[in-house]
C-alpha cells in the first residue's frame, strides 16, 4: 500500500509543523508507538478501536498517554475532506538526558501525517493477491509483543526482500518457527471451515482488523481460535487472507508460487466486514 | 552514564540545526544506525573503528553509506573543543512514499550531536560496578545482529526496570537463553584465566571497545573466545567486567547480589587498555 511521493500534511503537537526536535526518543530509540487509520470520506474508521489500543500500548510501555479526547478531535480534523490515511505517531518526546533511561518527566510528541488516498481498490478484494514467504524471521519478544511500535526495522528488511510489484506482501515465521503474520497486515487460515490466526503473545501487532474480523467470524458462527501456526499448517490451508485497517480484507490468491481459491469463509467474511465498515451499523467513532 | 539535561549542540546534515522532517524514516521504522563516540581533549577516539562498524551496517541495511571522509571530517568539528560525547545517527532519510519500502532515492539524514562530558569517573574503573540481571530478555533476529541500529526499544524497556542509582547496569539474557549484553555495554567473563564474551549472531551489538578488548587480551597473551555462554557459566565466573566506547572497561564487583572481586585478568586488561587509549601508541583516528 503505497501512496504518492506527494508530501502529506503534517502536524505536531496539533500544530501545522514538518520538523521534530532531533533529539526526540522516537528517533533515537523507537521509543513510541503509531496508529494508522483509514479515513473513508472525511470519517476515521474503526477510531475507539485505534485509540484503545494506543492508550493500552502506552500503558505497556510506561509513556504517557495523550489525552484521549484531544487526540480523537485531532484526529478528526487531519481526516476532514476527501478520503485520507492518518498516520499517528505518539513517542515518548524530547531526550531529557542521554541514554536509555527516561526521567519521567518527558513530554510526549504527538505527530500527525494526512496521506491522500484514493480508497481500496475493489478488485483486490475480489480477485485476491499473490503473497510470498519472507526469509527474515521475526525475533520474539513478549514485552513488545502485540504492540504497534517504531521498532519497524524488521518490517523494513523483509519488505526489501522483493521488488516485484504483482506480489502484494510477505507472509512472517518468528525465530522459533511459527507462523505471525505479513510485513503490514495479519493473516487468518481456513481449515475444513475453521478460521484461525497466530496468536501473538511472542510477536506481531494486534491489528483492530484482525479483532474486528474474529468478532464477525463469531457472529457468522464460523469457529476462529488464536493459536501457534506451523508453516506444515500454512500449507494445508483451502482459504488465507490478509486482514489490516486500510486494506480491510484481502484474499490470498497464490501463496508462494501455489494458486489458492479464493473460498466460501473468506467470501462470507468479506460480506460481513462490508456491512459493518459500510452499513448503517458502522462503527465510525 | 547519563549526563545533564543541557540540550546538546545539534547539527544535521552538517547544518546547525535542531530539528528534523517528520517524515525521516529513522523516526517512522527505526530506519538507521547510530555511534556513540568518546571525544576526549577534543580527539574522536576509536575513529576509524566507529566509522567502520556504521559502513558496513549500511550495507547491511542496503543503506546508501555517507562519504566516511566527510563523516569524519564532520565528528571531528563537533568533537573540538573540551571533552564531549558525539552521538551520530544515519537514517535512511525522509520517506518518500506511504509504507515499508524504500523507493531506493533516498537521501540518507546525518545527526550529529555534542554533549559536553566530564571523562570517565576513574573510581569505577578502580572500585568497579554493581550489576543486576534484567528480566526482559532480547528478541534473536540474525538479520540485526551486531548492528548498532534505532531500534532500542527493548533497551530502553530492560534501563525501565530499575531507578536504583547505585545500580550501574543490568545484564541481558536472549529469548533462547544465552548471556548477550548489558542494556549499553558488552560483557566479559573470566573463568581459570580465561576470557570469553558472547557471541553477537542472533542478537546484541558489535562493540568498538568489545573489539579492541579482544585484541589486546590476544596481545598479552590471554585466551578469548566468543561463544554461546549460560546463566550458570555466569554465574561462576571468577570476573565479569562491562566495555563500552565511553566507559572503556568497568570491572563488576556485584552481580545479582553476589560480590566478585576483581581480579587480575581484569587488571592486566584494564592497564593494557589505558596504554592503548592514553599511551603513544594511540589509535586516535
Amino acid at each position: 500500500v503505497t501512496a504518492g511521493t506527494a508530501a502529506p500534511a503534517a502536524w505536531v503537537n496539533g500544530e501545522p509543523l514538518g520538523e521534530i526536535s532531533v533529539l526526540d526518543r522516537g528517533l533515537h530509540y523507537a521509543d513510541g508507538l503509531f496508529e494508522t487509520i483509514a479515513c473513508p470520506h472525511g470519517a476515521p474508521r474503526l477510531l475507539a478501536r485505534h485509540l484503545a489500543r494506543l492508550t493500552g500500548g502506552c500503558a505497556r510501555l510506561h509513556l504517557p498517554a495523550p489525552d484521549p479526547e484531544q487526540l480523537s478531535a485531532e484526529i478528526c480534523a487531519a481526516a476532514a475532506g476527501p478520503s485520507a490515511i492518518v498516520k499517528l505517531i505518539v513517542s515518548r518526546g524530547r531526550a531529557l538526558a542521554r541514554g536509555y533511561a527516561a526521567t519521567g518527566a518527558e513530554s510526549p510528541t504527538r505527530i500527525m501525517l494526512r496521506y491522500p488516498w484514493a480508497g481500496e481498490d475493489p478488485s483486490l478484494g475480489e480477485a485476491g493477491v499473490r503473497v510470498r514467504i519472507a526469509d527474515l524471521r521475526l525475533g520474539e519478544n513478549p514485552a513488545l509483543a502485540g504492540l504497534k511500535t517504531l521498532n519497524r526495522l524488521e518490517q523494513v528488511l523483509a519488505r526489501a526482500e522483493w521488488h516485484d510489484p504483482s506480489i502484494a506482501e510477505s507472509l512472517l515465521f518468528s525465530s522459533s518457527g511459527t507462523l505471525v503474520s505479513g510485513t503490514m497486515s495479519n493473516v487468518f487460515l481456513v481449515h475444513q471451515g475453521r478460521l484461525s490466526t497466530p496468536r501473538l503473545e511472542r510477536c506481531g501487532v494486534a491489528g483492530v482488523m484482525r479483532a474486528l474480523v474474529s468478532e464477525l467470524a463469531a457472529a457468522c458462527g464460523i469457529d476462529c481460535t488464536e493459536r501457534a501456526l506451523t508453516e506444515l499448517e500454512l500449507q494445508a490451508a483451502q482459504e488465507v487472507f490478509l486482514t489490516n485497517a486500510v486494506i480491510g480484507l484481502r484474499p490470498v490468491r497464490e501463496l508462494a508460487g501455489v494458486t489458492l481459491a479464493v473460498g466460501p469463509v473468506t467470501r462470507r467474511l468479506q460480506q460481513a466486514l462490508a456491512g459493518r465498515l459500510h452499513g448503517t451499523e458502522g462503527e465510525h467513532a
